[in-house]
């Protein structure tokens, strides 16, 4: 089944609106969106794995158990993470929710929250509640454009995408918008994602298939390491579409939702702080799954790996110095390691004569790094990620004020 | 007991003479360094934990195993790191030992390897035996600078620092080299030491020692957290001194060979590719040491955090986001973050008004940045680091050819 790519981001699906506007949060551009669903959904959520858990990931992850997996609406702001601002950024963040509820008319505990921005700043609540009005008010079919560009900081272009899935009872839609990866900006923080689909999903359901989505798309990048304080994805399923998702077609979902997902997640890649390229990585040869992804994660986040691939250096000893130091299992005398089409080393042999083309295939927007780890075992992982910049580190080094 | 620094470097202590010649394997610059000492001494070695371990490594620590922790030579080349050369590297690693124990006279086993440069390109064997026996002619009791000189790849400034221990039965001096860490420059790899004393220490108590010295030393700095193919520390005791070094004195002498070991470690960091800053980062209040080191690693490899001190940005969320993520148990309740004098989170309350003093801090050349976890535990860690510049991207994104 393939499920053709549709315009309309995180309202393509039916049911849906969104909006984005200005609330003064950020010192300029649209900085508070809000998806809303006509009817009750089925709610799904990941979350951040840092111990400095936001305000926000605490009231959603909260609101999620309190409601058994249900929401209407998702309110997000940009400019301020509300992270590290202790009980007075808890009440600001369960305000957002008391707002969004009262002004879209649901429960409080159905609303789910995001924010992202700098850490350790109080979120203004007036700005906030004033924006959450205004986003109601501006509610719209078409709202999604507004909406991804809300939740931008950084991001050089909103990332939005939408698939439709033809099922033998019917067709629904799977859309969704996401911003910036990592610590993606310096003030900033956070990746964040917000799926919406009008397929009917069992919320226990709809939480396998997110995570499972998730881990080979949102969790397989990396832009500089670094998981903030906010990251956040949520996946609402509406059943607009009159399609029920059961047992039997789940893995049809799942595969729609990995497709918006993988999307959502290459652009966050692609518009990483100071990024030129898309790298993706791929381990193959691997004693277990752990160690492909192990190994093809610290590729991924080495320096020297995304400092040569931004230099178009064929320089493969760092590949395989990454992978030798990644703890995972590593046969160097039956590794192998090709950038691109070129291999330029197996069986102990480096093949420097091939580096040319190494060099050609680096001069490329998207490139391929392959390392066979060597074992003989049988498991893989890709992981993507950007190249490492100068203006990676300018971005980064700026005063904040 | 206070050890007074003294100069001499590798062979400051008695019975140690050393060279550093040229011998073509750089394109130009000393590129072989020999270390002898007198008479047989006890050895003991520290190695990369990297699984693509060079043909080096593999043939020093057969030698320490084979020689039950004894040797005569240091010999290491700078320019190729002899890794991921299969077979005819390891015969390379080989006949470099036996070229210097022909040319020193002593055992093929009595001698330790060491490489440093670039990965997959074979050792001209030719230029690394002319080199040996240009260096055994060369040997000298003030060599050491030479030695040092000879082991460099871009470091800035060659590594050297020795100590002089008062006992009551007589005085010992301990001295040594390094080399740059990490992975520290484009074609270049590896942190390498070389320690050399005349106290009368066993083999077995030698080698504990210098892994205590190397803990909180060598294991406690990063650059920009690349383990390499080669990295190696190695120590020599001839016991000249006619001081013995037993289970009792044993404190005092890892006391001595850690001051020696800080040393060279802390200006292995100050020569990182493109540091402007030395950070000293300190981890509080963590349940367990794995806990404190790994939170102190966290902020360390940070990219973030070392572009926000290259920038003199007190952008201290990025602190407590490197901690929250680290897998350590932190409790951001009770967190503490100060960057130098100036407490910028306590209590979960930012402290905004205090930014510029932290900002002054940050302007210095030596940086300190200390974060409690708040989990109320006593175990605490020290890491230092260096600050992440455009310069570091540039020295690496580079073409090596």
């Amino acid at each position: 089944m393939t499920s053709p790519a549709i315009p309309g981001g995180v309202t393509a699906a039916g049911g849906f609106s969104a909006a984005g506007v200005s609330c003064g949060v950020k010192k300029k551009g649209p900085d508070l969106a809000l998806v809303v669903s006509d009817r009750l959904a089925s709610a799904a959520g990941i979350f951040t794995t840092s111990r400095a858990t936001a305000a926000p990931v605490l009231v959603s992850r909260e609101h999620l158990r309190v409601s058994g997996g249900q929401a209407r609406a998702l309110v997000a702001n940009s400019g301020c993470a509300n992270a590290c601002t202790g009980p007075a950024g808890l009440e600001a963040a369960r305000l957002m929710a008391v707002e969004t509820a009262r002004a879209v008319g649901c429960e409080v505990e159905h609303v789910l929250v995001a924010s992202t921005g700098v850490i350790g700043v109080h979120l203004d609540r007036q700005k906030v509640g004033t924006g959450i009005i205004g986003a109601a008010g501006a509610l719209h079919r078409d709202g999604h454009a507004d909406a991804a560009r809300a939740i931008m900081t950084t991001d050089p272009r909103p990332k939005e995408h939408a698939v439709r899935v033809e099922t033998p009872s019917g067709a629904y839609v799977v859309g969704g918008m996401a911003k910036g990866s990592g610590m993606i900006e310096p003030r900033m923080a956070t990746m964040l994602g917000f799926l919406a689909t009008d397929a009917a999903v069992a919320p226990g359901l709809l939480q396998r298939a997110l995570v499972d989505a998730a881990a080979d798309t949102f969790n397989a990048i990396t832009v500089d390491g670094e998981c903030s304080t906010n990251d956040s994805v949520f996946a609402l399923a509406n059943g607009m579409s009159g399609v029920a998702v059961d047992e039997r077609s789940h893995e049809g979902f799942v595969e729609a939702l990995r497709a918006v997902c993988r999307e959502l997640a290459l652009g966050i890649v692609r518009g990483g702080e100071g990024a030129t390229r898309l790298v993706t990585v791929h381990v193959t040869g691997a004693v277990s799954d752990a160690d492909a992804k192990g190994a093809a994660r610290a590729i991924a986040n080495s320096p020297l790996v995304k400092a040569a691939v931004h230099g178009g250096d064929p320089n493969w000893g760092r590949l395989v110095a990454a992978a030798g130091r990644s703890g995972s299992a590593f046969e160097v005398e039956h590794a192998r390691v090709a950038i691109g089409p070129a291999v330029l080393f197996a069986d102990g042999r480096p093949f420097g004569g091939r580096a040319p083309d190494a060099a050609r295939h680096l001069a490329g927007r998207e490139v391929t790094l392959a390392v066979d780890l060597g074992t003989g075992g049988p498991h893989e992982a890709t992981m993507w990620t950007c190249d490492l910049s100068a203006e990676y580190v300018r971005i980064n080094a700026e005063y904040r004020t």
